[in-house]
């Protein structure tokens, strides 16, 4: 009798992203499925593979599952949990998440703790600590590729929150299935649903840890979880969790697309001395020129971030409404203008 | 003193609308604001411009506005209201819209009876029978535009109701602000809020009616805009309309670029005898390739609704993925496989 389906699915997942990381790394040749490796004879060593586990369910079975993978691919298996010290006793719940690692079999295994800002409110300050955190775990130990168990679920909400923002496809897209440097970040469960992952940890008998932070209505996301998303699936069918995550994956191969469209199309509308040439521009499709105006204006020192579509249009309209309009400011004390038949955009 | 801002927002936004008719038809030079078109002596005969009127606010108030706005611009302004036959007593309400709509001053006004079938559902069905009415009613009249009234509420609708497709940024692309054959069909509101609709009924003192399907949970339009959307806006905060309003615009941008460029991309990668050949296909970005086979097994025969992300995600292993796999079945009995380098689809 083979394992549970949902254990199979958990291993199948992490299975596919392990043979993708061998691929990439052309150094590491993957090992028969099965064959013992012999580490003695191998050269270069076998590389390690870490996963960032904060003891939940969706990381606690993608350890177990790594755990099990690893070996039988030359693939040593760590496991990294932060600890982002915003609840009292965060650390000793580290410390046991750690042993859990460890009692997986994974080796290294390590707790960081790490400060938490403010910049952009506490889910993205938290995210960017713990980002910092796994990038420096990964130097450390010369990791090959951190795992993330983010689900297709999470993918979900990530969509409805990009949707919130209203700035196009490219906040649609969602998580990659490989981001971070040189790749690093893999989320081998981003086709597999949250469900899938709890049932793999209750039928390995793991315990798991519940962060209080995915129920508390103060958080964004947690509210999407608890109330939008489930009133969406009421309206809109069982579905709606599945064709949220096929649309990233659309709207990321759209949005890809379109950038590149756009920085071919930049270097034909710029005339010899490096300007915008605004009859040029009016002449290509919209979503090209908006992106091409958006690319000049965060090269011009905008932030990317308070940059939005509003912003983009009024500039658009110096190219297809134009009227005599005055100089627009931008975020980042950029300023556009249409000069001669020229788009200017500079920090003022 | 000027009237009230609710209605000022919808009187503006027809005119604007009433001016773009008026530039896209040559023939119907627009007079200057506030003159009195002098009927003798003008060659063409003055354009029609008819609403579509249910009798609900949003509509109520698009007609209150064109017949205020359309004599300032001598345009001729009537209104069509369909019969959907669905509920007893809808003949006698189609009657009750006529005589407001003639209250308003509008001429000609006619109700129409249609038969609503069951292809597609009742929502889809109910549309299709009122848009081939109002086609015939403009045909009939000889109208160069009709106005129909939805909000940016509405577009919010869709474009949920086309992210639950899963099947790309066209289906979140929601309803242009101009459709149909010659861009017949016009939406003045669509950046304008349901309430301000409303509000503009209430203090010009229009009875309106609400069409009880709007509330009739059966409909998942319904469901969406009682429970879906209220609940998404709980968790998101107030600008999730607005938002969705502003993704359906980026995303229809984005979706015609995407198609120009497959359509451009086409000719390019079929060989002398006019097939598909693999290895030019596999060079193109994934989005434009996805598009140009989505077309090619349109082209074929596979009927366009029934063709899925996943039936073409599916013919693009063929490129993407090839080990040796045998034909894939489309709907519409066509058939996609990969013979010598080609990629061979045609009905089988």
């Amino acid at each position: 009798m083979g394992p549970h389906p949902a254990v199979a699915a958990i291993r199948l997942a992490v299975r596919r992203v392990l043979h993708d990381i061998l691929n990439d790394h052309q150094g590491f040749p993957a090992q028969p499925d099965g064959a013992r490796p012999d580490r003695t004879a191998e050269r270069p060593p076998s590389p390690l593979v870490l996963v960032a586990c904060s003891g939940g369910a969706d990381s606690m079975a993608l350890a177990s599952a790594l755990a099990f993978e690893a070996p039988k691919l030359g693939v040593r298996a760590g496991g990294v949990t932060v600890d982002h010290g915003l609840q009292p006793g965060s650390d000793l719940r580290a410390d046991e998440v750690v042993l859990r690692l460890r009692g997986l079999g994974l080796d290294p295994v390590e707790s960081v703790a790490v400060t938490v800002g403010r910049a952009g409110g506490p889910e993205a300050a938290a995210r960017d600590a713990r980002y910092a955190a796994l990038d420096a775990a990964a130097e450390r130990h010369g990791a090959a590729a951190v795992l993330l168990g983010h689900t297709r679920d999470d993918q979900a909400e990530t969509v409805l929150l990009g949707l919130a923002r209203g700035s196009g496809i490219r906040s649609l897209s969602g998580m990659a299935a490989v981001s971070g440097a040189g790749g690093r970040y893999r989320r081998p469960f981003l086709q597999l649903d949250r469900q899938t992952a709890r049932k793999a940890c209750m039928v390995q008998s793991l315990p798991v840890w519940d962060d209080p932070h995915n129920a508390d209505p103060a958080y964004t996301r947690s509210r999407l979880r608890h109330e939008g998303l489930p009133a969406l699936e009421k309206a809109l069918g069982k579905g709606v969790v599945e064709a949220l995550a096929r649309t990233a994956q659309l709207s990321r191969d759209d949005a890809d697309a379109l950038d590149a469209w756009a920085r071919q199309a930049e270097a034909s509308v710029r005339d010899a001395a490096g300007l915008l040439e605004c009859a040029k521009l009016y002449a290509l499709p919209p979503a090209v020129r908006r992106r091409i105006l958006r690319r000049a204006a965060i090269e011009a020192g905008a932030p990317a971030g308070a940059l939005f579509a509003r912003h983009i249009e009024e500039v658009d309209r110096l190219i297809t409404g134009w009227r005599g309009q005055g100089a627009i400011n931008l975020p980042g004390k950029v300023v556009a203008q249409r000069q001669g038949g020229r788009l200017v955009i500079r920090q003022g």
